[in-house]
């Protein structure tokens, strides 16, 4: 017998907070938008490992879960060693031929690889998906201006219900292709939103670099706990969010209005932030309700 | 946003800890002895409901809980309201007609009722079962002397089998009966033991009054923490349990040589014992396993 | 070859008479109410034998029989043995907690389990369950003068339909309780009519100790051989139904009018009435219709 | 109510004997021989709308009947009408191309559809068959001496299992055909026999136009009530069976030793003879078991 | 290796041409109307076991085919060999009790049994039926002048449903029954059109011996490619079609208003034009759709 | 009516060659090894699209295809691109780490993206795959000097079976990893005859930029047309084989050795050569049996 390494009690204490937790999330479906900065630091394989845990202990206990990854850092990283640069324009990189493919080959031959992998670790759990397969996701061209960058058409949500049914987690790299087979980059944020409603998923979960959403742009100690679609919208109108923020905060507010229970948005950087959140009573980070 | 009630660090090590306890036990049937004398104190509600709140959560998570219970205590009022005083032989009462048909009121009537209702204020979750029912129990007669006392003869586990797979918790009274009909009374722990084997169980828990398997039957401080069917088996060839602990380690015995996977012995008098045996990794009480 | 017992044209022509009755009935699920007296008499057990044979015969034929029962007599009995007498008000018994405890060990420890091992001699065909059993009947207060004597709120026929479809006989002791946990006696009748509307049942039968209802309540040439549910509310209403016959006559009421086909109260005492009652073209007793 | 026609307790007492045997006999298969002889006579529209009668009431207590007919006296009726003498040869009408087209055109087109006819003014229950359809039975010639009369080669149950699997009473005309699409005329006798062997039948019943099988084959009152293969091979052999009998004895010889339970030979000309023998203690004509 | 024997750039063309055909036709039920004068000429083995051919064939691609078959020479002939002469009125034959018997017993016995033989010699494919089979197909009296002429009452395709989803070719003989199981004899054509209507067919296609319907009857240059149901209509009420064709074309507009997708009438008499048909581009004979 | 683009005789004669085919492969899994030679020419985007339209018209004749891709000159292009040379050796690319990324982002993100999205023009056909998704390929280290050039260590083909019975195609690029999360690039074709040998494939099928497998390597009219598995062993043992060509006689003569019924070498640039060879009795290319 080993030592219990916790006080008795408060383990009893948090077992019964949880159980309940995980009876409720079970068969639950959760998309969890894994951002790609988490993947460009140095410490770039423990972060990914201890991601791959906390999602291998979800699938474990019966809640089925979505990854949807984004992976700028790592195009970035791409195209400066093909000595390509590239132009921005409202925060979207402007995208021509040379670019999407590089784009593509980093999201989908890269970044999404090393997920499958670290998940797989576990067993054979994850299997990597662009928007291409089985045409997930259609895309639109979003404007002529930003070259290969598209918008959510569509989402056919048939081959990750069929994935998660049969216990295997969808990882998403966000490529959409349109009806002639030309395929698009789109934002992760808003293919994450768009996979959750398709899903009418349980959750939509935001893995950030930040605590939280801030009721002001630059006071740290202003994290909003709990918010509603109507609130997040005005605070988008009023200008209050960042660049980066908007397109998550968009994809929350459409999420939640399409029959996604709860989004949440959380620091990904604080470990195992996510069953913190999903298993005690005091939540992290911002929560974001319809009504 | 509750504020945690215990330090978020504490709580992600508990549930990593906890989590692949609740995967692995998915499914997995529990038989649970509960002991007559826990629902005879002073304390009865308050004990049987968290209890109750332990075995609902146990069922919430995927286990499939049996519990079997005994009644000595009140059987013993009941005997005592009528004016019956009862014999015992070797630790086992005297069955006369008269005193079966009392204890069969008792147990089933009354424990047995106490107990699924007790279960039922979370839900349509539980129902009581003798060993009448559905021919559960077949019943031998022991001794001419000892009256109406049986040994198991047989255990048909088909209608465990449905109830547990629809989601349901039998709760058992230790009454069975043989091919012509006539009932007897069975010791519960012995019972437990059957029942576990015959379903193929992954764990037989006692719920006692005692913090486990003493080496030394007097000294508080030899408690075994982890030991085998063989040694249990010479502590009491040896002398060394004492007479109510006895059919308890015969059970577990039997159990984990017909194929019980571990067998317990736990203090039930501490609250949710029943939960930290289970999902942390250092266990309580006696724990036991086949060779 | 064992020589015929009956005239082979007579055997021909019975079977020509049964076999539709048979064919028509497979698959129906039929609720008898088993009274406690017939359970009382000197002939107790023969008549309890006899009982089990014609439940057996018809499960074997394809019905889906539930069993109701009371247990006035044996209740009064235990209370007379531990020295309580009972208030009766309106012909029910005031219940207080003693009473209510004792009534409970009776119905289900008792009399319950004597019906469940009579049936089980034949195999294991029967399960014995009480309205706590998976919250079968929800129970409210009836009258605060009554004490815990209940009405039944609500059956959930969940339990009931599980066990009939894996070819399970339940019999049910009519104890329920409400949302707390606490446990009612509820009179028989009134619950056999609501389990039979609940499952929708083909049949209801009162097995009782009289050839039927009568126009006259002392004439017995006025048994009625068919009637309607309003015709038999006239005949409560006229005064002209005895006391313990009224409560016989509502659940027929409220049973053909919540979408039960027919109800019939025959003479229990008579050796295999049911069985002639359910598949011969001349019936027996009093047949109960919708309009 | 109608009174009942026959004696309250001789109708209980036939019921207790008839509903063991409707229970063992649930989802039996059952190949009754149906003589041409019987459909022969004047009073061959009553007598098949009784042997209809009969059939349809095994159906629908969970019988499964698959009916096997010849047609001697129509296809000797038909030949007549065109002016076609035939030669016989041991017992077995010599088949040449055109003796076989009107005997298939009498037996499937004539004999069948009218059992089958008579069988759906019951409802859609029964579904005619000739050998040759999906291939039920391969025929061999028999002997070039006899022309186109085949023997059973194999028989594939399939079809026969779906039908009655899906409640149709199958309808056989001896007819079989081999490989190259050649049809055949065989005895319906040995049809009968080879095709209770191919499903494994419970009974195999011949109702024929005598009380049984006699041991001497002058004595009427020498019927044989219970009998075994071995003994009714030696009384073949002894030539104490008369022609027509023969391939019967053969054929439930066979079927016993291939795994039917038992084999009869009943007068069919007596009404209902099938129920009485099938729904009470005391069978009629002749029964054969394996040893 | 064998040598191609056609041209490969031909073969990759035609598969090509053929492919999606098998695909959109893959599960589609057809209904196949195969005249008796096809199966009356002196080449009669030949054309039948040619048309067997493509009927194998389809069922391997995964078409479910039903076939309904005439068989006016059958019948005529057989009428010639008994002595029997008959009267005609307004195209249909007058049929009394006798012809009625001779017409079922051809239709059933004979034209029926030798398709059912002819498919068979490919393995169990074909099954036999005729409308009195599990009342498939109830028919009226058509005119009292007619004798035993029937209309189609009512098809209940349920026994097709089945046979074909068990990958069985239903072979259909065109005689009905009442509901007192007279049997009628009906037009071929109409039953035809009755059971695709009743299947909800893909398609209805009459094999006959002539290349399609003329828009002018005596100009064989005048045959129509593609027509409605209401230019068919047309063309029967403008007396500009001949007597066999007319009932061909009533089915056909019944079938295609009763939701067949489309009719076809053919040249039966070219070998395998039932494949050339439904597997290219350029279709044969005259196809009819619904507007 | 369109007109027949070609001879009716030569039409029904190619569709009664080829439809045996269809029936016989019918739910028949092909593994496909699509070489990256035939996607890098002028012509690719043309190649592609007809052997995606090939691919799909297999799968809409329920053949399950599965298709496996190389891509050495789009690799060899991407390091030309980013300015580094390779190492060969034995005609295996040394693979260092960087290597190793590049081709794992070329194959997985260019080359099978391509694949898939000129399948998924079609419909929601395709789904692609890396031996990383739910560990489809475990790798082992082939050579140290290598680097990081796998062999096959295992095939799970648990995921490829269940797309399949969805009707989905798997995609395959050949990247593998070990337990540890490593990945390794693996010979194409050798992953083809794994893959084959692992799904029990009814056939494994090259498709090259020769006409097949030559016995003299410089005599272009040396073909063989069918050969065994003992035959290629001793080809390539005698050094009569080139270099490209070897690993796909080896995967061959595994493959078929393996339970694959037959492998093929055929020229993929011929259009539609896969339709011919499967559709027709003469195939083309060389086709290897095992003894």
């Amino acid at each position: 017998m080993t030592m219990p390494r916790h006080d008795p009690g408060v383990t009893a204490d948090l077992l019964i907070e949880a159980l309940p937790y995980i009876r409720k999330f079970s068969n639950a479906i959760m998309v969890i938008k894994y951002g790609g900065n988490a993947l460009a630091g140095s410490d770039e394989a423990s972060a990914l490992a201890s991601f791959a845990q906390d999602i291998v202990l979800l699938q474990a206990v019966g809640i089925k879960p979505v990854v949807v990854h984004g992976g700028g850092p790592q195009i970035a990283e791409m195209l400066a060693r093909v000595g390509k640069t590239s132009e921005f324009q409202d925060g979207l990189r402007v995208t021509d031929a040379e670019t999407l493919d590089l784009a593509q080959m980093v999201l989908i031959g890269k970044v999404n690889s090393d997920i499958v992998a670290a998940l797989n670790v576990h067993g054979p759990l994850a299997v990597g998906l662009s928007g291409v397969d089985a045409n997930l996701i259609t895309a639109d061209l979003r404007d002529e201006k930003l070259g290969f960058v598209g918008d959510v058409a569509a989402v056919d949500p048939t081959i990750l219900l069929r994935l998660v049914s049969q216990g295997i987690v969808p990882v998403i790299a966000t490529i959409g292709s349109d009806e002639g087979g030309q395929t698009y980059n789109i934002n992760a944020d808003t293919v994450a939103g768009a996979v959750a409603s398709a899903l009418n998923a349980e959750k939509l979960i935001f893995l950030t670099d930040v605590p939280g959403v801030r009721r002001e742009v630059d006071d740290p100690g202003s994290v909003i706990a709990q918010t509603t679609a109507d609130e997040l919208e005005a605070l988008v109108a009023s200008g209050a969010a960042n660049g980066g923020m908007i397109p998550k905060l968009e994809a929350c507010v459409d999420a939640v209005r399409g029959g996604v229970e709860r989004a949440h948005i959380l620091d990904g950087t604080t470990p195992h932030a996510l069953l913190v959140e999903l298993f005690t009573d005091g939540g992290v980070g911002t929560m974001v309700v319809d009504a």
